[in-house]
């Protein structure tokens, strides 16, 4: 086997491209009935996408979520793997449905694209991490991954070494008046990564304010930990 | 965002401060009443103390078992993350409460304080990792934790790969009379890390006794491996 | 401790040899009669077989199944670590039992022997991995860990991040009359690995083909995330 044979620039009809942090889209056509069964995932479609990263997970199902709105797709599962490449926290494994294979091809594409947005609000230090999400329009992937309410707007936020994303969440919750529509611990829901993570609904403004303010003490106690954190894509919020 | 202009002094109220192993010490004062009922860890407390590290568990939590029988403060959840920054063990984040600020304050700046003593016994090697602790009189923390029994002496071995923790557990229990309070494996107890773990209690001098002659032969089989470890803290045991 | 006065020889009776990718094995004689209850692997041997590594389960558990067969021992658990370093996938942790130390002692060390071949199939870039695993006459081990039907062929394919173990399963299925003894995602079965896992039996030539097929999909994304893997051991299929 000389992998060296191989090249890096894919040709396989199922690629249909990668992105930051490790993230790569794929589209199986007429996928196998027995393996569509055990998928447990419905049978309805035979056209599926795939979207998987090895580090983070609510900046790219905003991507998602984004993309499913924007074309004749449908989210089947989203799952959260303990990863982040010796991060403390997940990665992401997304199958997404459609009737028509141009279709999930576009959606997994624009994924893509905007997952080089959205998972611009992660801050990783050599002692931890924060990530941090908004969206204006929850969709049918926040929904399922993070309880999102439909319609109204969404945001999320995670701290690493754990104990930094419940000051992060308590900051929010005192910061404006938004509801909690998920809360996650290293046992409670994740897949025991060191981080407390919120998600919350509500008003546009007041969920946008509620994230800010707990980025604003996230990167405060991350840095006072002793080191500056990288970025690995451009922050937007 | 510029993160550059936080300062790696944190001046925020909440922050306490760090100790090795990437330990972060933090307090909420009056936190978020829904906030406190997601967390489910009962709502006597409005005064929370948060400790959390990205590396090592029983160190830590002997060293806040310490910290909660010196203060009017009490352990409410201890969570055992799967992180470790890569390695094959636990991180650890914990809750404690009071109903003074200051007492609760006191608690976390003592717990980061003795984690850089019973810390000492970690030790992290290319192959895998050992970890000890012993403490000649368990309390909430130990017992919460561990099962181990209150005012009882209390030992924890863990070795990584798991096999050579299931050595290290049976040379402690033929070494002297002693009761397993706690054993644990990748399947069994663990958020599945690589590690056989055994806790126990017992009489002071043969819970040592086990602790010491399950070091040693954790340590000669770690280094018969092909490298010797780093000791991040101070041995003292 | 001054860890340096031991040697990276082991003497120790317990010590039998180490492997590739942090494997170790080791035989206990006479396990403690209380740390053997606990164990729940019932206690019909008092001497017992470790093996355990830090990276791959595969190409391991292959291993022990044929050393198993080859001697008169027995498996007795399997589990699966999220381990592997910092990258996406398992270690894993395997306990045999036999009446005899010499043949306990045999089986592990031809287990060490094989885990030099049978993780020749492991293929780790910067983004992601891939592991793969053959056996034309499945034992114990594999029955017991991923369900394959003793003594028909069986074959294994992991991919990560989990998406290309997707199309590798949907490839494997697609390229010959096998049948599906597990299906494994970051969610179903794994220890939250970032990898979807799909075993296979059936005869010998359509599993290999199904797992060579799979091989040359899988490379040819991984490769296309735009990095080289390196192959700790040396391919074998």
């Amino acid at each position: 086997m000389d992998v060296h044979s191989i090249s890096t620039k894919c040709t396989r009809t199922e690629f249909v491209g990668t992105a930051v942090l490790d993230t790569i889209g794929l589209v199986i056509s007429g996928v196998d009935d027995t393996l569509l069964k055990e998928m447990n995932i419905g049978t309805r479609y035979h056209t599926l996408g795939l979207f998987s990263s090895r580090t983070g997970a609510a900046g790219q199902i905003t991507a998602v979520d984004d993309a499913v709105k924007a074309t004749g797709t449908e989210v089947l599962s989203i799952e959260f793997p303990r990863d982040t490449k010796g991060w403390g926290g997940h990665g992401n494994y997304i199958v997404i449905g459609g009737n028509d294979v141009s279709d999930v091809r576009h959606a997994i594409s624009l994924a893509l694209e905007l997952t080089n947005k959205y998972a611009g609000e992660l801050y990783i230090s050599e002692s931890g991490h924060l990530e941090f999400a908004f969206s204006a329009n929850a969709g049918g992937a926040l929904s399922m991954a993070f309880n999102a309410v439909p319609g109204e707007a969404f945001g999320f936020m995670a701290g690493s070494p754990a104990a930094i994303g419940l000051v992060m969440a308590d900051t929010a919750m005192k910061a404006s008046a938004v509801h909690i529509t998920r809360y996650m611990t290293p046992s409670i829901g994740t897949s025991h990564s060191n981080e407390v993570i919120l998600a919350i609904s509500g008003d546009a403004s007041a969920v946008k304010e509620a994230v800010l303010q707990a980025r604003q003490i996230g990167l405060e106690l991350l840095i006072g930990m002793g080191s500056y954190p990288e970025i690995p894509g451009e922050p937007y919020l």
